[in-house]
C-alpha cells in the first residue's frame, strides 16, 4: 500500500459544517459570512463593529516558533495544528491561527501551507488555491496604488507631484523570476518608460498592513500613509498624494475579515493574512489572534522562519502593537535540521552521529535561551519526529536539552495526529503564565540601537556594519519622525547570522544591514542584510506539471 | 433632494435570500456554493455532473444587443435587467444571464457594470468588486502559464522547446497603460530578457475558454491546445508543451461554475465569464446560459459592444458552439446615439433636430435588417429612455422604426424598474419564437471567405484589405487544420466600419485586417482591424480617487 498524500489524507476526512465549529468558539450563525460549506468569514470582527460583548482578549496565547530550519522546513505548522488538536484532545477550548498560503509555493517547489499528515486544516485545496480571496484582493489594492502612481507621471497633471523616484513596485502571486526586474511604460502611448518590478504578492505592505490593522478606519489610515517614492525637493510622497487610499481599503473591505475553517479533527483554525516573513512581520492577522483570544482559552499561532526572525518580530512588533503576549512559546526542532547544524551534509543526515546532535543542539538552545531570558517566556521544546528518526537520537537529543534546563516533548501529530501531541499539549498547559510584556528595545531607542540590540542580543552578533544607504534612511527617518517605529529584520532564516552557511551557533560575526525600508503604513522599518528575495523563481520542475483536475472537477496532484 | 446613486438605491434593497431565488429556477439547496447570504456558485452545472434530469436547453433565448454606441454607452445591460425584471413581473418564469464586471472599469472611467437606476444587479459592491474571484482565477491561470514559459527560457532544460516567439503575455485585471509594453527577464538570475506586456485579464484567452468550456475535462483540453509562440523550425508551441493545463484547470475549478443572484425586484441572475468583448466573444458563459435555459422559460442575455461584433459572434461563434439559439434579438437604440449618427456633437444633443434623427435612425436599422434578413431572428427594438429626452423626438424615432417595418417599445426601467418594460416584455413574448439556427458562414467555407461575409453582409463593406501578416496567419491555419474556425472579429464598436469616426450606416468601404491571432484554445481565429486596445489606461481622474470605506465596512462612490 503506497503512503497517502496530504490531499488523499484531507479528501477522507468528514468536514463539520463551519457553523458547527463556528460554535466551538460562540460564534453565532449571523456572523458567518459563507465560501461553500466549510469555510467563512468571521464578521463584527473590529471592536466597532461588536464582538458580541467579548472584545477582550481572555485566553492564552501560545507561539509556535522553530529552530533555523533546513530548506526542506521543519514541519512548524503541522506542529501548530497537531498541537491545537491535541488541546482539544486534552479537553481544553482551543483555536489555531495561521497565515494564508501564497501561490507561489504551491506551484514551485514547497507545495501546499496547511499543515501535512494527519495534522492538517481543511478544505486543503481552497486553502492553496485562492481560498477566500484575500491575497487577490491585497494584490489588486497593491497594483491600483501602481497604476494611479504612474497615470499620474504619464498625464503629469495638477497636482503635480514632480516624482524623481518611485519605490513602490507591483506584485503578483506567482513565483516569477522574469518579473523581478523589468523597464515599464516602453512603445508609443505606453506611458513613462522607467525601471521598476514586481514582488510576490505576499511581500506586499499592503499585506502587511491588512494583518495589523484595527478595522476599516485604521485600514485606510496606514494605506494613505503608504511611502510610493520621493519628490524632486527630497520629500516623501505617499498613497495619500494619489486619493488611493479609499479605493484601495473598499478593494480589502472582505479581505479584512479573519477566515475560520477546521483541522482534520475539527479544532476552529483562523486563517487570515500572510505577510512575507523575509520582508515583513510573517504571522497572521491582529484580527485573527484577537478574534481568537477572545474567544477560546488557548489560542496557538505560528510565527514565521526560525525564532531569531519570527517570534522576535511576533514580540516586538506585533504584540506590542496589539498589546497582547504569549502566555508560552514552543520552538520547534528536527533531529535532522539539528544534525545539520552539528556540521553532517544533506546526504549523511541518515548516518548516526551523536558529535552533530551535541554540537548541533546550541543552535535549538540558542533560540530558547532568547525566548526565556530576553523575552521571559516559558517555552517547551517540542521534537518534530519524522518517520526515518531513530529512537537513540531523539532519545539523545531530548537528554541534551533537559540537561539544559528546558522541557521537551516529541510531537509526533504529523502521522498520529492530535493523539501524538497530547504530551506536548500538557507540557504547554502546565507550563503557561500570563504576564506583562518584556520587550528588547524601547521605540524611543535611536534606530541603530534597536538594530544592535537585536543583533547582538537574539542573533549573537559581534557588531552591526550599517551602509552608508541605511545611515541616510535613518536620518530621513529622524527628519519625519519615523525613527519610533519598530525594527523590522530581514534576513536569511538559515542561519542566526546574515550568512546562510553560517550553522550551528555562531558568535562574534558582523551583521551588515545594506539597506533600511520605510513601511511607514505597516508602521515598521525593514532593515536589509544581505540579499533579500522578494520574487522567487520556479524550480526546474514546478510542482504546476503535476497537477491536474478531473471530470469530476476534483483536482489532483496538490501536495 | 439629489438624485440617489445606484449604489444608494441598490442598498435600499432587501434582497432575498439566495436559496429562494434559486428555488424559483428548481435550485435546491444543496445546488448553491454560497460566498455570503446573497451570492451562490451553482454545482453540478455540466452534463456529466447531473443538472437533476433537466439537462436539456428548453426557455426561449433573448439575445439584447445594441446599435453602434456612444462612447457613454446605450445601457444595454439595464435594459438586459429590466426586461428581465418586466419579463418576471408579467409573470413568465425568468433568468437573465450577464458578464462579470472587470475591475480595470470600476476604477477608471465607466464605473460598474450591473446595470443602473432601478434595473440593477445586487450585491452592486460584490459584483463589481472581486465578486467570487473568477477573474482573479483567470489572471492567475494565465499567468502561471506565463511564469512556466519564461521558466523554460531561464533554465534552457530538457526537453529542450527552441522557443523563438513567445506571443503570451501576461494579464492583470486593472487599467493600467504602463504595462501595455515592456521589457521582462532584467537583472542578474532574473530570467532571460525579452519584449513582453500585460493585457486586461478579461481579455486572456483563458477567460474565452472558460465561457466557452462544457466542463473540466473539456476546459483541460482547451487550455492545452493554447498556442503560445512558434520554436525556431515553425512549430506552434503550445501549453501543453509545458504541462500547464492540469494546474491552469485546476485554478479554475471553482470558476468554472456559474454565480447565482438577483436583481433589485428578485429575478434570478446568473453573472459568469466577462471575455473582453474587443478581442474574444464577449458573451457570459455557455455554462451559465445552458443552465438558465434549462431552468426558466426566458432567458435574457447581453451580447457586448453593437450587433456587428455583439450580436454575429454569438450567432456565429457561440450559439453554433452551444448548439443553442435565440427566440429573438432585442436591439437598444438611444435618441442620443441615433442623433449622433445622425451627425449632431456631442455638446447639441439637448437640441431639437428631427433631420438627424431621420439620418442617424440608419444606423439602428441597420442592426435589426441584418437579425431578421441575414439570422432569421424576430426583433424588437427597445428605445432606452433617458430623462432627457423629449416627447416629440422619442415619437418621431419610433414612427421611423415603426415605418420601417421593426416593432419598437420604450424601455423605462432605469427610472422605473421592470414597470417600465412591460410593454417591451410583451413584444418580446409575442415575436418569441423557437427555429433552426441560419449562420452567416459555414464553417468549412476559407478564412478569407468567411471575413469577407462578416464585413460585406454585416458591415456594409465593399471590400476586405487583408495584411500580409494576416495572410502568412490563414495559410499556417490551413496547414494545422485550423481553418475550419469561426472567425472572431475584433473591431471598433462605434462604427459599422473599421474607423470610428464613421458614423451612420456607411457603405462600400474597405475593411482592413491587419492581423490574425490564433485562439485554439478557445477555437476560433481572431481578426484585427485597426488598433485594438487589450489594455487600456486611467483617464485624467480615474473613478478609484472618489471610492471609499467607512467605519462600519461599507464602500462609497461605487456608481
Amino acid at each position: 500500500m503506497t503512503k497517502p498524500t496530504d490531499l488523499e489524507i484531507a479528501r477522507l476526512a468528514v468536514p463539520l459544517p463551519i457553523t458547527e465549529i463556528g460554535k466551538k468558539i460562540g460564534l453565532s450563525a449571523q456572523q458567518l459570512y459563507h465560501y461553500g460549506p466549510h469555510i467563512a468569514k468571521i464578521q463584527g470582527t473590529f471592536p466597532d463593529q461588536s464582538l458580541g460583548g467579548k472584545t477582550q482578549p481572555q485566553g492564552h496565547l501560545i507561539l509556535v516558533t522553530a529552530m533555523n530550519p533546513t530548506p526542506a522546513g521543519e514541519g512548524k505548522t503541522t506542529v501548530t495544528v497537531g498541537l491545537g488538536d491535541a488541546l482539544s484532545k486534552i479537553g481544553k477550548k482551543t483555536c489555531i491561527t495561521l497565515r494564508e498560503p501564497s501561490l507561489g509555493p504551491v506551484f514551485g517547489m514547497k507545495g501546499g501551507a496547511a499543515g501535512g499528515g494527519y495534522s492538517q486544516v481543511i478544505p486543503m485545496e481552497d486553502l492553496n488555491l485562492h481560498f477566500t480571496g484575500d491575497i487577490h484582493a491585497v494584490a489588486t489594492a497593491h497594483n491600483l496604488l501602481s497604476a494611479l502612481i504612474d497615470n499620474r507621471l504619464y498625464r503629469r497633471m495638477e497636482p503635480r507631484l514632480h516624482i524623481k523616484k518611485v519605490y513602490w513596485k507591483r506584485v503578483m502571486d506567482m513565483n516569477d523570476r522574469s518579473l523581478r526586474s523589468m523597464v515599464c511604460g516602453l512603445g508609443a502611448g505606453g506611458g513613462t518608460p522607467r525601471e521598476t518590478g514586481f514582488d510576490i504578492a505576499v511581500a506586499s505592505e499592503v499585506m502587511a498592513i491588512l494583518c495589523l490593522a484595527e478595522g476599516p478606519e485604521d485600514l485606510t489610515r496606514r494605506l494613505a500613509n503608504i511611502i510610493v517614492g520621493m519628490d524632486e525637493s527630497g520629500n516623501l510622497v505617499r498613497a495619500r498624494d494619489f486619493q488611493a487610499q479609499g479605493a484601495m481599503a473598499s478593494l480589502l473591505h472582505r479581505a479584512l475579515l479573519p477566515n475560520l475553517v477546521q483541522t482534520l479533527e475539527h479544532t476552529p483554525v483562523i486563517v487570515h493574512g500572510g505577510p512575507f516573513a523575509n520582508i515583513a512581520h510573517g504571522t497572521n492577522s491582529m484580527a485573527a489572534i484577537k478574534t481568537a483570544l477572545s474567544r477560546a482559552d488557548y489560542v496557538v499561532t505560528e510565527a514565521g522562519f526560525g525564532a531569531d526572525l519570527g517570534a522576535e518580530k511576533f514580540l516586538d512588533i506585533v504584540s506590542r502593537k496589539g498589546g497582547i503576549w504569549p502566555s508560552a512559546g514552543v520552538i520547534v526542532g528536527t533531529l535532522r535540521a539539528v544534525k545539520m547544524h552539528g556540521g553532517v551534509a544533506k546526504a549523511d543526515l541518515a548516518k548516526a552521529n551523536s558529535q552533530a546532535i551535541r554540537r548541533g543542539s546550541a543552535n535549538l538552545l540558542a533560540h530558547a535561551e532568547n525566548l526565556t531570558q530576553v523575552y521571559g517566556l516559558p517555552v517547551v521544546i517540542a521534537l518534530n519526529r519524522f518517520p526515518s528518526d531513530s529512537r537513540e537520537e531523539l532519545d539523545l537529543l531530548a537528554q541534551i536539552i533537559r540537561e539544559a534546563g528546558y522541557p521537551v516533548q516529541e510531537a509526533d501529530v504529523w502521522a498520529r495526529g492530535g493523539g501524538g501531541g497530547t504530551g506536548l499539549a500538557e507540557q504547554v498547559v502546565q507550563v503557561c503564565k500570563k504576564q506583562s510584556p518584556r520587550y528588547l528595545y524601547d521605540l524611543e531607542t535611536p534606530v541603530e540601537e534597536k538594530i544592535s540590540a537585536i543583533a547582538r542580543r537574539i542573533y549573537g552578533a559581534g557588531r552591526v556594519d550599517l551602509s552608508d544607504s541605511a545611515r541616510k534612511t535613518i536620518e530621513i527617518c529622524k527628519s519625519e519622525g519615523l525613527d519610533t517605529l519598530p525594527v523590522c529584520m530581514a534576513k536569511t532564516q538559515y542561519s542566526l547570522s546574515a550568512d546562510p552557511n553560517l550553522l550551528g551557533r555562531p558568535r562574534g560575526f558582523d551583521l551588515p544591514v545594506r539597506e533600511i525600508r520605510i513601511s511607514a503604513g505597516a508602521g515598521f522599518l525593514v532593515a536589509l542584510t544581505g540579499d533579500i528575495m522578494t520574487m522567487p523563481g520556479l524550480p526546474k520542475h514546478p510542482a504546476a506539471e503535476g497537477i491536474m483536475l478531473d471530470g469530476e472537477n476534483r483536482i489532483h496532484g496538490l501536495f
